[in-house]
């Protein structure tokens, strides 16, 4: 029996390898725990997909093994742990691609294996070693100049000649996702309808800055300068996405709306109708890929009387942050992250603040989801151990979505210990806290709902000191110049902000492409884990996101920086060998649940 | 005897700490080859020095060592060779400093030596864990946001506050220069008189690219993207800098002129007379950085007649390129650099084009010159190596240039037998060659004089089939139509273009500041070889290059892009120190031997 790390994972790779190649699936599984989990990113499914048990694994290898011909599956560096619990960074192949997994076995067999593609041969990124060399060093006559070159590429993209891929977004998901198709050759427009790259942002409330750290938050290629802050502000970033977008010379449509998008059945293609600086402009892209973030339309609940409200009133989105609110009343109605932003924007710049909690909150202090939650693989200690940012993503992507929560609840456990006085002020202040139906905590609430937390940056102290009032419960009704809760308090109010959400992100595809079109996408985002909004059965990956959906040629793409930056490269995969022809069977597409 | 590279350098390491932490300099230079040299960067000598001999290393730490205080004398990584030839990395501090070494030992004595300041104590750069946070998680009423801050700063600077540093400077040497001082929290502004940044680049003829590789040719603190192509167009070069710039938030004043200069006694500060955007500013820095890159103004020689010729005439850095020549008849005057690009444009551009080769050339194809001269250092082979861009600056800089011509023998020998066709095909055509007066190739031409060569990028190929023509010797005079060779030839001539390069750089001294300040500082570059347009007496280091001068509180930053980042780095440790009033005190400030 081999006793070192290295000796246990290449012995059980050898016996994979060999097992896989001659299609014996009973070997196959024999060398996978009775508990045990196999998550595909592309490489072996065309999907996003965990198996989750052995019976699943089976019937994936059964259905792919023909077409995928995995192969050389080396250890990428030395295995790390011990005989009984053993982890390793493996190498493969598949006869269309190049792959990266992680593994970690338990006294030898699998617990987890995380497979992934990373490049398609022959379609493979011109970097490093295969750059090109940008100028021919033999003079021709009538030979172009790159800016010249440029120019008459980005004069006809979209009218004489069209791109491959139009990507419908407003941040750094659409950005990114470029990027990656930028440099794999996929010509693509991205449309979006502020003036600048970065508006997204910048057009924000005044006092936001990124509530994760900056190790979570780069974009795919350049990373951050070394010397930016831990939290970037609303503004820094918005220039960085400008920036990188010109650096990347991504074909970038600002002040673009899309109007409407059909799918034309007789040229398969899709017919997108944009105005682009107030001209109409038609393109017909082979795939159509929505990435408007996390969240659909702005949601603002139906308050009796809301109509009458004297005051100004709006939704969170439309904040603007700063001015001078000195003698104001205003009633903030939410409890997330927005509304916490918001009521600590009005405080500061004068206002008379009252926070309407409707619900439960999870509160995360800021320097505790650093140290507890991500500091392990978000964090400069986590460079300085070699965990890069490319294997940070990979290591959050190896627990599958059905162990993360028994993976998170102990973090959270601990959170609550080392911040037991800060919770308790906050319950003596009368907010009412949350962990989660299961204690998993924040991760997973954002995963299973976008919502239901707040990350403090400050704003809590506010509240347990009372600068910001806190009324609880359900809203009655809006009168002229009140929020009146069910239990008959009255807040006085001369502006209301409704910090109440968003719909779901497929009201965007109900409203360009059409009703029927979105339903039969269905919901978008959760994983069925039948916990509040995020509705079962069981579905294991989020829906929708980043991988076929049930409408052939429309992608949804999202998330945030983290996310967008790991998952746009499965995405960008599948797009290019959709591009170049190559089969992309799709193992288990999943069937849509819920419509909305 | 220890016998492994490690043991070979810790037992001299360890001598060389005890002798000078006892200042016993017998022992240090006892530690020396009698053939040794010991190159110093700001460390010990707040100067760029080589010391070339036991004895100016003794006059060195004579009057050094007290203040200096060096300590801590570690192996950085594994040394390499063996232990006749050993090679190593090393850490070291000073009183005020961290500095990083590369040592050559020869049996055991130090050949070369080159020590490095790398951050002063106390000002280090707030980067990686020291990074700022960004934000206070504690809110306050009036606090600013990051853009307001911003905007705010930039609308005072050169205003109601004045910067410590004037960089005056039109391309990526003021720029990277800026970017180090601004990360090291130097206040200053950057004065160009162009549009936007990268115009010095944009401006260019239309066919330019970098004639070095890309790997070379970084920027401090952020690569090139792993996608960029060998060799930039000058476009995408001008773009770069654009974005760096932004991404750098640095203080960039376009549309600026520099009108006036001078140096107030009284105040102890300069005052800058600029035209920003058409209104005239007064700046009073304590620092003023002349960055105006190698050359100074462009020259163009008095040639009998000149003033009656009929056509175009203009110098080399006037040339538009692109165009229609059909049918015209061009002269170019020049055979380094620039003449065979414009040549090269103006036949693929329809001309009838003779070069006009007053004097002998160095011709290195740029293929060979990437695999003979630069590869070992700045290549994916040498990235591969662990040889990182920042290594191979200081391995360019570990072998002074007293022997760096010894070194570079050779490499233009392999050249001239590996392009032997090549070169007497070029022979054939009338074009005459040379390696440089010792053989020592296009660096040092670079370094001597910094003109007298071309990197073949295919011009070289447009002479040896006569599709450019060749006129060898001296200008007789200049008539209406033609450009007479003192032979008598007649070159009948529509246009003339001077590729007569540039005068010394001071030349920007003498007009911006006055004559007897720029004679003060006296000639630029060249290091005192004694070859051609490089005069004696020797001085070891580039004149007046990156390290004090003869006129206190005067700068000049310059050289390629390589040396630009570099140097850029010491420059500004040096302007940090004084900003911050440190003990700078300048050992053996070099005399002005030529003034312009």
């Amino acid at each position: 029996m081999p006793e070192t790390p290295n000796g246990v994972v290449e012995a059980w790779l050898a016996q994979f390898d060999e097992a896989l190649r001659s299609h014996n699936t009973d070997d196959v599984l024999e060398l996978f725990d009775d508990d045990s989990y196999w998550r595909d990113f592309v490489a072996f499914t065309w999907n996003l997909k965990t198996l989750e048990s052995k019976e699943d694994i089976r019937r994936m290898l059964d259905e792919t093994l023909d077409d995928v011909q995995p192969s050389n599956w080396t250890l990428a560096e030395d295995a790390t742990g011990d005989a009984a619990n053993t982890e390793a960074w493996v190498n493969f192949e598949t006869a269309q691609a190049r792959g990266y997994a992680h593994l970690r076995l338990r006294n030898g067999k699998c617990w987890t294996l995380l497979t992934t593609m990373q490049e398609l041969k022959g379609f493979e990124e011109k970097k490093g070693p295969n750059r090109e060399k940008g100028v021919a060093h033999e003079i021709t006559k009538g030979r172009k100049s790159w800016l010249e070159l440029k120019e008459e590429q980005e004069a006809r993209l979209g009218y004489e000649d069209q791109p491959y891929t139009v990507i419908i977004g407003r941040g750094q998901g659409g950005i990114g996702l470029g990027a990656r198709l930028r440099r794999l050759g996929v010509p693509t427009i991205i449309i979006e309808k502020n003036d600048r790259p970065g508006d997204s942002w910048r057009n924000r409330y005044k006092s936001l800055h990124l509530h994760d750290p900056v190790w979570y938050d780069h974009l795919p290629y350049i990373k951050f300068p070394d010397d930016w802050p831990v939290f970037a502000a609303k503004d820094k970033i918005g220039d960085w996405l400008e920036n990188y977008t010109r650096i990347m010379e991504l074909n970038y449509w600002s002040k673009t709306e899309c109007t409407n998008a059909r799918f034309d059945e007789a040229s398969q293609e899709w017919v997108v109708e944009v105005v682009r600086d107030g001209e109409p402009v038609t393109l017909r892209p082979k795939q159509l890929v929505f990435a408007l973030g996390v969240s659909g339309y702005p949601s603002v609940p139906a308050f009796d009387g809301a109509e009458s409200f004297q005051g100004e009133q709006y939704h969170s989105s439309k904040h603007p942050g700063g001015g001078d609110w000195t003698g104001k009343k205003a009633v903030v109605i939410g409890s997330n992250n927005s509304a916490h932003d918001i009521c600590a924007d009005l405080w500061e710049h004068g206002a008379d603040v009252t926070m309407v909690q409707r619900s439960s909150t999870h509160i995360a202090r800021s320097e505790s989801l650093m140290d507890l939650a991500l500091g392990g693989l978000y964090s400069e200690e986590a460079l300085a151990n070699g965990v890069t940012t490319e294997k940070a993503d990979l290591l959050f992507a190896s627990l599958p979505y059905r162990i993360l929560p028994e993976a998170q609840i102990p973090v959270y456990a601990e959170m609550a210990e080392r911040d037991a006085e800060f919770y308790s002020q906050l319950e003596a202040a009368g907010f009412e806290l949350d962990f989660g139906v299961d204690g998993s905590g924040l991760f997973l609430k954002y995963l299973r709902r976008g919502s239901g937390y707040y990350i403090d940056v400050g704003a809590s102290q506010l509240i347990i000191d009372g600068r910001v009032q806190l009324a609880n419960g359900e809203v009655g009704k809006i009168t002229g110049n009140a929020v009146v809760m069910a239990n008959g308090t009255e807040l006085e109010a001369d502006a209301i902000i409704y910090a109440t959400g968003y719909g779901s992100m497929n009201g965007w595809l109900a409203d360009l492409v059409s009703p029927e079109v979105a339903d039969a996408v269905g919901k978008c985002w959760g994983f069925g884990s039948d916990t509040p909004k995020d509705p079962g059965p069981w579905e294991g990956e989020l829906r929708n996101m980043w991988k076929p959906t049930n409408v052939d040629n429309l992608w949804i793409h999202g998330g945030n920086l983290h996310q967008s930056r790991h998952y746009s490269n499965y995405l960008a995969l599948q797009l290019k060998a959709r591009m170049e022809g190559l089969p992309t069977p799709v193992f288990e597409r999943q069937p849509t649940h819920h419509t909305r």
